[in-house]
């Protein structure tokens, strides 16, 4: 084990390089960027293709969908009205590293550019381990994986500063209980902000909708309201 | 890319190493080996705990059950009447490595073992690469994580030779199509055998335990029928 932390320490030192570059590039142009992270299968895909449509005219978004060897979720997105979306294929690799991203997160039209979500590859261990240089990393779960996620794959939880819970419409289909994953999830990481909605009938999507725009207006120093 | 290729090839060489060792060992005491690979929540640990329960008396069964950081699968076996359960943190690692299961498996009973389930770290990427010295890698997934995953993630779905789809009870609930996943699956690999059940009710299970009970009497050299 220590033989494998020894191999990837470079690659990480170079990664915490790449995404501070990139973050920088990001606040100079006021660009909110999410790291968009979980199993594969809870639903990041279908959580953006509704913020797309969502809030299409009102937010300027980019997003950049990672994926291990399709181009599936960027075909989803661009049907969904996503203009700004480019696809991103790791070549097997497990998870996104700030230096893939580098490139195209520079052609992207910034100035013009509100929100840059960022689709990592679906997995909860390997992705968490790698700043991409975004202002909050974002843990999806579905009520379908089982409530003790959380505690069983704890890094990506304490990572994240924003926990979504969706597939609330297919609660009481399997023994998942909403208190136990919360139970569980801020005994790992107390400060998680939590949102529970189904992207399947729109239940709980407003929320994140309200949210994402505070987040928004906060940095691009728009904010009237509290936040 | 090529860098992190080039990182991790003694680790895979070794690999084939410490998996050809576990191999001949199990064979030599006619143990059939099952590497249980899937996503987080696809039902890895409910499938084994049916498994212990309906198969106890009929097939004696050891069990090595990966986590990240937790044993919470091990106690839920151990709690489903399996006595020969062994739990094994990889303290952050992303998948189990045939070393990791050598000394473990060396202190099994191998003698009066028919079967070893290894459940394998709940990621759809990493495990696929590192070879256990079983005799089948077996994927599951639920109907609720989307039919387009084994494009997605083709290594996991080419490297195993059984899919086991769960949570069939929530057909209908979702988007998700069996014939799509199938479709996609034996584009991947076309000698896939396939199981579609669920853990909850207990419909298709019976077929899975006739499979597992032929193939132990195949390897045991005491089969009566067809297989």
């Amino acid at each position: 084990m220590s033989r494998k932390i020894a191999l990837d320490r470079p690659l990480l030192q170079e990664n915490i390089h790449h995404a501070g570059r990139i973050r920088a590039l990001l606040e100079r142009h006021r660009v909110t960027a999410f790291n968009l992270v979980s199993s594969p299968g809870s639903g990041k895909t279908s959580l953006l293709e509704r913020t797309l449509k969502a809030l299409a005219g009102k937010l300027n978004m980019a997003l950049i969908a990672g994926d291990v060897s399709t181009q599936n979720d960027a075909d989803r997105l661009k049907a969904a009205g996503g203009q700004w979306v480019r696809p991103l294929e790791t070549g097997g690799t497990c998870h996104l590293e700030a230096a893939m991203l580098s490139g195209t997160v520079a052609q992207l039209d910034l100035p013009a550019t509100d929100i840059l979500f960022i689709e990592n590859v679906g997995n909860l261990v390997c992705p968490a381990a790698y700043d991409l240089g975004e202002h909050e990393k974002i843990v999806l779960i579905s009520t379908v994986e089982g409530d003790d996620k959380p505690l069983k794959y704890p890094v990506m939880f304490r990572n994240a500063s924003v926990m979504v819970i969706n597939k609330i419409d297919l609660l009481g289909l399997t023994e998942f209980s909403l208190a136990t994953v919360k139970e569980n999830a801020f005994l790992i990481n107390p400060d998680l902000r939590v949102f529970e909605l189904s992207c399947r009938t729109g239940e709980g999507l407003s929320a994140w909708f309200d949210w994402l725009q505070q987040r928004v207006a906060r940095v691009r120093g728009t904010e009237s309201g509290h936040g």
